[in-house]
C-alpha cells in the first residue's frame, strides 16, 4: 500500500468513527474537498457549523490505526469509494435519493467487512431477503427455500443478520453453497444477535459481512433503520418474507421503493400477524407477489440470464449446483443412502456428506430409518 | 296474475329450456320479437337458420306448464325481465360484454329462483365469495369467516354451492343470520353436489338458489362455466379465497374483470397448491389483494355505507347484528354459558341458542366444560 493509499485509508476509517451515519454535512464535506484533507479539519474543529454538529462530540477520537489493526484481525478490512471493489453503482440510487432530499439516502463514508470476497463482484447479482425476527415456521421455511435457490441460481443473498428470516435467508444461501451478505447495524467484530455468532463467523468464508459501523460499535435501534437502506441499495430488488404491521422490514421495503428498486412480498396466511405488513405492501401495489426463486429472479429481470444459466447445469457447474443435485436425488417418499444419492447426483460422496447436513439444517432434508428424503414441508424448489 | 303475464311467464319458461345458454342468437331474436312471439315462431321452427341451430333440438320439448308447477311445488318461481325484481342493472355488465363479442357476456332469458326474497334487493349489494372444490382447511375457515363477515355487514353472499370455498361461504352467510344466493350450474330443484342437499334447503329460507336452467336439468362441466357469469354478474365484485392453477374459480376471477367488476383475492402460503391460482392472480396485478372483510367491502367501493351503518349497531339492529354480538361475547380464554352469552350480548335466549350451533358449524365458536367460547382459529373476525 502506497503511503497516499494508507493516508487515504486511514482518513476514511477516522471519518466513520467520527460522525454518526448518515451525516449529510459530513458527506458533503469529504465530497467538496476529499477525505484526507477533510479528516485533518475535522479533526482540527475548523469545519462548518453543519459539519461541526455532526462531528465534534467524537473529533478527538482518533483510533483509526486501531481500528484497521482490528479488524485485519479477524480476516476484514475497510473498503473505501476509491477501491475499485466498492459497489459504486447500486449506491448510485443512495446518492439520487439524497440529492431528492429523501432521509434514506446517503451512500456511507466506507464500509468495514469480513471476509475475502470482492465486494463488487458479489453485488453485481444480489437480492435482499428480509423479514421479521418473530418470523413463523412458515416464514422461515420459506426464507430458507428462497436463500437456498436464490444462491444456487448464483444470486448473492444480502441481509441482516437478524434472527427469524434474515437468518434462514443467509443459512439458506450457505447450505447451497452460495453467496451471502449480511449487513450488520453494528460493527463486523461485534456477533449481534449473541446466539447469529456462528453464523456471523461462517458467512465471511462464503460472502462477506458489510457494515458502516466501526469495530466495537453496539447496535442501537436508529442504526437498524440506518442500515436497512444499504441492504435495500445492495439488492437489485428486496424480497419481504414476512413482516407484521410494524416490522422493521416495512422500512426495507419503503427504502427499496424510495430507491427504485424492485419490491418483492411473500404471500402468507391472512390470519398470521406475521403476514400482514407482507399483505399491506400487496394491496396497495407497492410490492409485487413472488411465489417462488424463479418469480423473484423474473422480477428483479435477470430471466435470460439464468435461463443461460440452467442450460449450462449439464457440465461440472460451480459449488451450489452441487446441492442443487443433492437435493433433486434425495428420496421423495423414503430415505435414500448417501450413497445412492451421490450415484444418482454424480455429485462425489465425501461432498454428497457433507451438503446433507446443511440441507437438513435449513429443512431441506430429513432423515428416517432408511437415510435421507426431501423434507416433507417441501416437494420441490420452484413451488415452495 | 293476468293472461298475458301468463303468456309471458309461460314463453321465458318454454325458451329457457329451449336452448342451451349462453345462445345468442336465440337472445337477439327474443329481444326483437319480444318473448311471446319468439316463442311462437322456435315451436313452429320459422326462425333463422342460427336460431334454428340453437333450437331445433329441443324446440318440441315444451314443458313450461309443468316446470313452473314444479318449482312451486318447492318455493320457487321463474323470474323474468319483464319482472321489477329482475336484476337490471346488474346484467347490464354482461349484455355490454356481449356487445364486444366477449364469450362471457349474454344476460340469462329467465332465472328459475326458490325463495321468497326479492332478487334484486338482494344483489344490491353483493359480493361472489369463490373457490376451489378440493379447498384447504385454511380456505374454508377464510371462506366461512368471509361469508359470516360480509352477511353480517348486511351484504349478500353470492356463490356456486360447490363442495369446498362456496359451501363454506354460503355457511358463513347463514351463520350470520345474512343473505346469500347459490347460483347453480342445474336446475333448482336438483342437489348437486349430493352432500349439499341440507344446505341448498337452507339457503331459500334466507335468500335464494338461482339457475338458468330448467329445473330436473342436471349439471355439465359446459355449465359451470357459462353459470360463473352470472356469479360474477351478481356481486360488485368477486374474492377468490382459494384457487389451485386449474381451478374454475379462475374461469369466474377472468369473468369478474372483463364485466369491469373488483376482482379480489385472498392470500395464502405459497407452500400451498390451493392458494397458487390466487397467487397468479395476485402477481399479475389482475386481483387486489384482501386479508379481511373490511377490505373486501372497502374494495367493493362501499365503505362509507358501512360506517354509517356500523353507527347503528348500537340500538336494535337487522338479524345479522345477532350473530355478530353473540359471536363478540363468547369466552376468549374458557367457555361462557349460554345465559352469560344472552347477558353480555343482550341477545334474547332462545336467539343465543339457536345461534351458537350456527357458530359452531363454521368454525367461529366452540364448546368446553364451561361452555362456550371462541374458536382457536379465531380471535378477532376483522383479522381474518
Amino acid at each position: 500500500m502506497s503511503g497516499g493509499e494508507r493516508a487515504l485509508r486511514l482518513a476514511r476509517a477516522y471519518l466513520s468513527r467520527v460522525a454518526e451515519p448518515p451525516a449529510p454535512a459530513l458527506a458533503s464535506f469529504v465530497a467538496e474537498l476529499g477525505p484526507v484533507r477533510a479528516a485533518e479539519l475535522v479533526r482540527r474543529g475548523e469545519v462548518p457549523p453543519a459539519v461541526d454538529s455532526q462531528t465534534s462530540a467524537r473529533r478527538a477520537e482518533d483510533r483509526a490505526e486501531d481500528d484497521l489493526r482490528r479488524v485485519a484481525r479477524i480476516g476484514g478490512r475497510l473498503v473505501v469509494p476509491e477501491d475499485e471493489e466498492w459497489p459504486a453503482w447500486p449506491f448510485t440510487a443512495l446518492s439520487v435519493a439524497a440529492s431528492h432530499g429523501l432521509r434514506c439516502g446517503l451512500a456511507p463514508l466506507a464500509l468495514w467487512v469480513r471476509g475475502d470476497a470482492d465486494l463488487a463482484g458479489l453485488v453485481e447479482r444480489a437480492v435482499a431477503v428480509v423479514g421479521s425476527r418473530a418470523a413463523s415456521g412458515y416464514g422461515q421455511h420459506v426464507a430458507a427455500e428462497f436463500g437456498f435457490g436464490l444462491a444456487e441460481a448464483g444470486v448473492t443473498v444480502v441481509s441482516g443478520a437478524a434472527n427469524g428470516i434474515d437468518g434462514a435467508a443467509h443459512r439458506g444461501a450457505l447450505a447451497a453453497g452460495g453467496r451471502t451478505i449480511a449487513v450488520l447495524a453494528c460493527g463486523v467484530d461485534v456477533a449481534y444477535p449473541a446466539g447469529h455468532q456462528a453464523l456471523l463467523e461462517r458467512i465471511p468464508r462464503q460472502g462477506l459481512v458489510v457494515s458502516e459501523y466501526p469495530p466495537g460499535h453496539t447496535p442501537a435501534r436508529h442504526r437498524f433503520l440506518t442500515r436497512n437502506r444499504l441492504i435495500a441499495a445492495l439488492g437489485d430488488g428486496t424480497v419481504v418474507v414476512e413482516a407484521g404491521r410494524r416490522s422493521g422490514a416495512k422500512n426495507t421495503a419503503a427504502t427499496t421503493a424510495a430507491l427504485g428498486r424492485v419490491l418483492m412480498a411473500v404471500p402468507g396466511p391472512i390470519t398470521s400477524a406475521s403476514s400482514q405488513g407482507c399483505h399491506e405492501l400487496l394491496r396497495s401495489g407497492e410490492a409485487v407477489a413472488v411465489g417462488s426463486v424463479a418469480e423473484v429472479i423474473e422480477s428483479t429481470g435477470r430471466l435470460g440470464d439464468d435461463l443461460v444459466r440452467a442450460g449450462r447445469c449439464d457440465g461440472p457447474g460451480p459449488p451450489q449446483g452441487d446441492a442443487m443435485r443433492v437435493h433433486e436425488a434425495l428420496g421423495l417418499a423414503g430415505g435414500r443412502s448417501a450413497e445412492a444419492i451421490a450415484v444418482e447426483s454424480g455429485v462425489e460422496l465425501a461432498r454428497v456428506r457433507a451438503l446433507l447436513p446443511e440441507l437438513e439444517l435449513v429443512g431441506l432434508a430429513e432423515r428416517d430409518a432408511a437415510g435421507w428424503k426431501r423434507s416433507q414441508r417441501t416437494t420441490g424448489r420452484g413451488d415452495a
